[in-house]
């Protein structure tokens, strides 16, 4: 039997922090299923969340599911600009059984159940927070027709760079924006091509150049792993390495990717990184990266140093998700932002040399 | 029935103008299965083939199937860099009905079953091709571990720049090599992650930027179709856009990809690219992108105005694949060599106008 690392992790007593009940959804007669892979910023005295936001029409017809796709040539965010798709729950062609998406009976996605933006939420104390009534960042063009979702945040001198997915009928991709006051964005363009997620941006230059973890997924050979890449200017990258791999078996064997932006400590970069099985369990693992080469990977977690385990996050919309995008690190000790269940926002705190522990 | 274009394509009577047979291994007991899907250039009064040469160990036991694999630490590229895999032919747990992949039970590609370099040829006229002795270009680390495959050519400035297929159990990465004179060639790293194939660079900067169209495979959601991107530097990529999409039906339906560099008309950008269908029918279209704004189609070719019909497109190793990776243009007359049945490699003459007239 395995020992469980020990490590102790306090999971906030408020949490979760923010649910979807939390959030006023973009229209009247909209649901929200959810408020979660926020990326996280300290922006003046405040601790900024920019949530993923998850909503559909509310469901009214128990024999229907409708899915909201954004218009390709939709010039703004309205109810204009969403276009319904009604589906037959009883359809025999098509697969609901995975919440999150539709499937076909080829196994394809064709569809995905609701329509993400990302949203800010500001906290003094970093555990109570106001959400905004509006979007902050809604999806906007081709490319992101089926939404934005999982942002994370590095602050880069004077500006915070947001790394998300850009998700429509083309695959998923990542798009760049940056911001100085987490109230106008400005939109970077789309920095990788599908099919790529989980971008964590190195809060500095490293050799002279910017850095990036990614994680594509590959079709046909390969598996969703680790990369590194390199950019003179944070828009367009290249050099792009292999960092680190799944394992053969256990809770990282299905797919990993990084979580929360890379955080500078004397023995290297410490990134914490999800990780997933076959049954879809998210948990988070760390791993030690070189200070001048962040491409070698130094030391990491056998075993994930935080799991699924409260009640809020073995429970919920897509249960057994832990899944952090962002943290917060004040003399040691770390704050983290996770989603728990593709649901809600939950926070933890932990110490840093208690995860380089692990890491030995 | 379809009305087939009327384009005055004439194969060269030369044709397959290089087969396997014509080169030479890399080492003493390998074999060539293919010499095909070269890279094109004009380099002094040389017109410049740079083959995709696919090898293997000469098969000696009918029962047994040998697969060779560059090993990821290898320093260079002799017989010891290269590891052999010996696979029982009737183990079941193995699928061989493609010839050019070795797949598991779970349809999952698991070994290539040739090894590819890249090997200059040479001719004068165009035709009558001298191949080099040894390996040009050959796979290296460990993202090339399953070989380098179907280069192209552009001609920026006064070198050559040559994208390929990085291809290794990471996956399918895009590679940029460097050139002045096709002997001495510099690496400038890999460009693009993977899954992603099929790169042509466009031979100016336009508005500024060098530019370039690819082709991602998504997983999960998303095709295998052409997209645009550019660059400060030929190294570094960014502004993904999508370009244009496989068709509902026909013989570009499952997955389309460029072919040879865009060729600069006064109405726009010629982009000759392949099309296959469901039957992995490879074929060559052409597509018109606006001069100043590549990610724009103007036109597009319903139909291919070429597809296999000689005897040795029709037949060999992966059979019914015409597939083109470069091409040569004098006054308005083009000279595309391409591979076929992804074995060996033939030419083929067509005026340019012919296939504005099926644009239009």
């Amino acid at each position: 039997m395995r020992v469980k690392p020990q490590i102790g992790v306090r999971r906030s007593p408020l949490n979760p922090l923010i649910t979807p009940a939390d959030v006023k959804p973009s229209f009247p007669d909209w649901e929200v299923l959810g408020a979660f892979n926020a990326g996280v910023a300290e922006c003046g005295d405040e601790i900024v969340l920019l949530l993923r936001v998850a909503e559909r029409p509310r469901q009214t017809d128990p024999g229907k599911v409708t899915v909201p796709v954004l218009r390709a040539d939709a010039s703004g965010f309205g109810e204009s600009s969403v276009c319904i798709v009604e589906l037959d729950r009883n359809d025999p062609d098509l697969d609901f059984s995975d919440r999150r998406v539709v499937k076909n009976r080829r196994g394809e996605t064709i569809w995905l159940t609701t329509l993400s933006h990302l949203r800010v939420a500001r906290s003094r104390d970093g555990e109570r927070f106001t959400i905004d009534e509006q979007p902050s960042v809604v999806p906007a063009g081709p490319l992101e027709t089926w939404g934005i979702e999982d942002p994370r945040i590095t602050k880069i001198d004077d500006r915070f760079l947001v790394t998300y997915s850009a998700v429509s009928e083309k695959g998923v991709a990542v798009g760049l924006l940056s911001t100085r006051d987490f109230r106008s964005f400005t939109r970077e363009g789309t920095i990788l091509a599908p099919t790529n997620k989980d971008v964590v941006l190195f809060p500095e230059k490293i050799n002279g150049k910017y850095m990036m973890v990614h994680r594509p997924v590959p079709e046909g050979i390969g598996k969703p792993e680790m990369w590194i890449a390199e950019s003179p200017d944070l828009i367009h990258w290249g050099n792009h390495r292999f960092l680190m791999g799944i394992s053969e078996s256990g809770w990282d064997s299905a797919r990993i990717g990084a979580g929360c932006v890379p955080i500078r400590t004397d023995e290297g970069w410490l990134l914490l990184y999800h990780g997933a099985d076959s049954g879809h369990r998210y948990c988070m693992g760390a791993v030690l990266l070189d200070l001048n080469d962040p491409g070698r990977v130094i030391a990491r977690t056998a075993e994930p140093f935080m799991s699924p385990e409260a009640e809020y996050e073995t429970t919920g919309f897509f249960a057994g998700v832990v899944f952090a995008c962002g943290a917060i690190v004040k003399d040691g000790r770390v704050t983290m932002y996770y989603g728990v269940s593709d649901e809600s926002t939950a926070s933890a705190t932990f110490q840093l040399e208690e995860v380089f522990n692990l890491l030995k």
